[in-house]
């Protein structure tokens, strides 16, 4: 299977290629410069693979929660590419991207992402029967504050929320937190095997469904 | 000469195709809905001419100025669709885009375009030899009060910045208005004859420099 991986919905830019069972990518931590590196990185991999875009079998994006304008970029040109080539769209939550590195010990892992305004996007992951981000708590948008995990097991932070907000959060977390990881972010790589699954569960979209998921419906601002 | 275009830079929603000297267009007025939309315009003028994008000399977008997020949108889309299918792209003003219908009778055509923040989007054009929008004040973003025409020749206003500020842009023209529209919005099928004219000027760029221009470096809330 052949998919193509884009994410701009944090301080990371990123994309990645899984063909015939190797992964490419390519990274960069470029606020504000996502527009003019994701088509270089979706370039490079590309050729370095030696694959066209009508060798791909489906588009993966970073859909969000992040960054509102990074977002954006990334749904755009996911659609751009994916009506062109005739590609269906898998959309992938940037939490779930964001925790799938992170699971694999006996932690549930709470990724949370600085969402201005005083409060994180954050979830909670377990690692489900096939190695996956499962979630045990929803994606959402909330007061650092006002996290709360319905489980008793060590919590694994990992995310920008955690550097802005570690010390509120290690107290409604009572203990419970086995380490943090604040420098890491939702990574195209780590699309992948989310990106596979929604594949073989047959959750594409066409390209026009490519939209942002945002959770908050009050910061449209268009200036 | 086969040129696709298309604009989300206001509360308008547009795409255009110039085919074998044909004209089709798509456009509605949906403000928050560009993403959904725009890619399903493209579609329907792409098979109402029976032309693939592979049909196509270059894609041209409303650059901007113009709303920060639906500047974003056009340029991610016609990104992912000019580097699937190898093909130039031409950044068009969305201020020329606004002035050139209103073009060809005596006066100056002013667009100004609401920028929030108690500001305007805006630039004043002539009628070139060739009929097209040719500046006489380049594209800013100023204070209404601010606006200044160096001419003594009436003018004509275009733009939602005439909805909201008539009264303060009147007053700084001293009665040389002619008229105004501030119900027009850019379209794409007016950027195809701009866009024309640039490709015949060789000011194509490649897909990864399809980069809004925003006037304002201050702006960039990511939510």
């Amino acid at each position: 299977m052949n998919i193509l991986a884009l994410d701009t919905a944090t301080e990371a830019c990123s994309a990645a290629l899984l063909c015939d069972g190797s992964v490419y990518e390519r990274h960069d931590i470029a606020p504000r410069r996502h527009a003019e590196l994701i088509l270089p990185m979706v370039d490079a991999v590309l050729a370095q693979a030696g694959l066209g875009l009508d060798g791909l079998d489906a588009i993966a994006f970073g859909r969000g929660p992040g960054a509102f304008t990074g977002v954006r970029i990334a749904a755009g040109v996911t659609q751009g590419l994916a009506l062109g080539a005739g590609l269906p769209v898998i959309p992938v939550s940037s939490l779930a991207a964001l925790a799938q590195p992170a699971l694999g010990n006996a932690a549930v892992v709470l990724p949370a992402i600085d969402a201005r305004m005083g409060e994180v996007y954050w979830a909670a992951y377990d690692s489900g029967q096939d190695g996956l981000a499962a979630a045990l708590v929803d994606e959402q948008v909330a007061l650092p504050d006002a996290v709360r995990v319905p489980s008793n097991r060590q919590i694994f932070g990992v995310g920008s929320g955690w550097g802005t907000y570690r010390e509120r959060l290690e107290r409604v977390l009572h203990g419970r937190l086995s380490g943090i990881d604040p420098e890491r972010f939702p990574l195209a790589k780590n699309m992948l095997p989310l990106a596979v699954r929604e594949y073989n569960k047959g959750r594409c979209v066409s390209p026009e469904q490519a939209l942002p998921v945002y959770l908050r419906d009050n910061v449209v601002k268009q200036v």
